[in-house]
């Protein structure tokens, strides 16, 4: 097995950046090469695998949409269930939402009734946590059902936007640091 | 190992079905429910790996957003590249994209270029083929670029709806018949 710092600087250098997406100014990092590349793949759900496996965890929360790609690895690997929080008016049953700002107004994400118990214990995936806006309302609707948020996992981190200061004391692990 | 038609038996079993969703009249097919059972969704991605391992797959490409939970854990297990079919202006690098019909209007999924080359052998994964125009969609931008869709793979099909009609010769796996 290579080192743990080999696996990181492959999977750092299989992410793409495109400026001016989605407008100008903006240096997008994009994932979807790291998904072409099937070592750099293997390699960023093994790290995760390997930090989670003893924890305890019972729910794996993936964020919509590329959350939905990086959760369901992992928590297959750990035998977790995989709850999918979703954008307005995606989830068929019951939801809950969280509202969060954008740059100009406001948008939500939605989690199922009875998809997490008080009794559980959750790990959150997105693929980036930028502005932490998206992740803190994901954390939200985890704990306002009671159950523990025991950290949350993202492949790439915008640190200069300070994204971990709006998640207060819970735990923010990147494999990748970027520039915004 | 359970036999094949109780693991089937037990992925079917773990669908929870929500009448009315979206709109009054549709029987939804909710696959959150298997997604919270961690052995159906093991067995899932079992039976579809079991099948495509030694078929020479070199990419699995995933329609947003359900095809991004199944897709996944797929090509991991086969070690293809995953490609994600986005709806449009969610993919920051250059597309090639196929618009589909709805019941009223139509829509776009797009792919990146480059993505996927001329001698792949792909899998197209969703989690549920109902008219057949989105599956359609995806195979028809594969195919744009010289591959070869060596089937479609799907968890759930409404099959009165006769989605496989649209697609011709490319062949069509399901776990679950379920009704429209």
């Amino acid at each position: 097995m290579a080192s743990a710092d080999a696996r990181l600087a492959g999977i750092a250098s299989s992410i793409r950046v495109i400026p001016d997406f989605p407008k100008p100014g903006i240096m997008f990092q994009d994932i979807t090469t790291l998904l072409l590349d099937p070592k750099a793949f293997r390699d960023t759900i093994d790290v995760f695998v390997e930090r989670y496996k003893d924890q305890g965890i019972t729910v794996v929360a993936g964020v919509e949409a590329r959350g939905f790609i990086f959760g369901p690895p992992i928590a297959l690997a750990i035998s977790a269930k995989f709850v999918p929080l979703r954008k307005p008016k995606k989830l068929p049953g019951e939801v809950i939402s969280e509202e969060y700002s954008l740059e100009y107004g406001t948008d939500k994400i939605e989690m199922h009734v009875g998809a997490v118990q008080a009794n559980d214990r959750a790990l959150v995936v997105d693929d980036l946590i930028a502005t932490g806006g998206t992740l803190c309302a994901a954390v939200k609707l985890i704990e306002r059902v009671g159950a523990k948020v025991v950290e949350c996992a993202c492949v790439i981190e915008l640190a200069e936007l300070k994204g971990r200061d709006k998640l207060g004391d819970r735990p923010v692990f990147v494999l990748v640091e970027a520039d915004a």
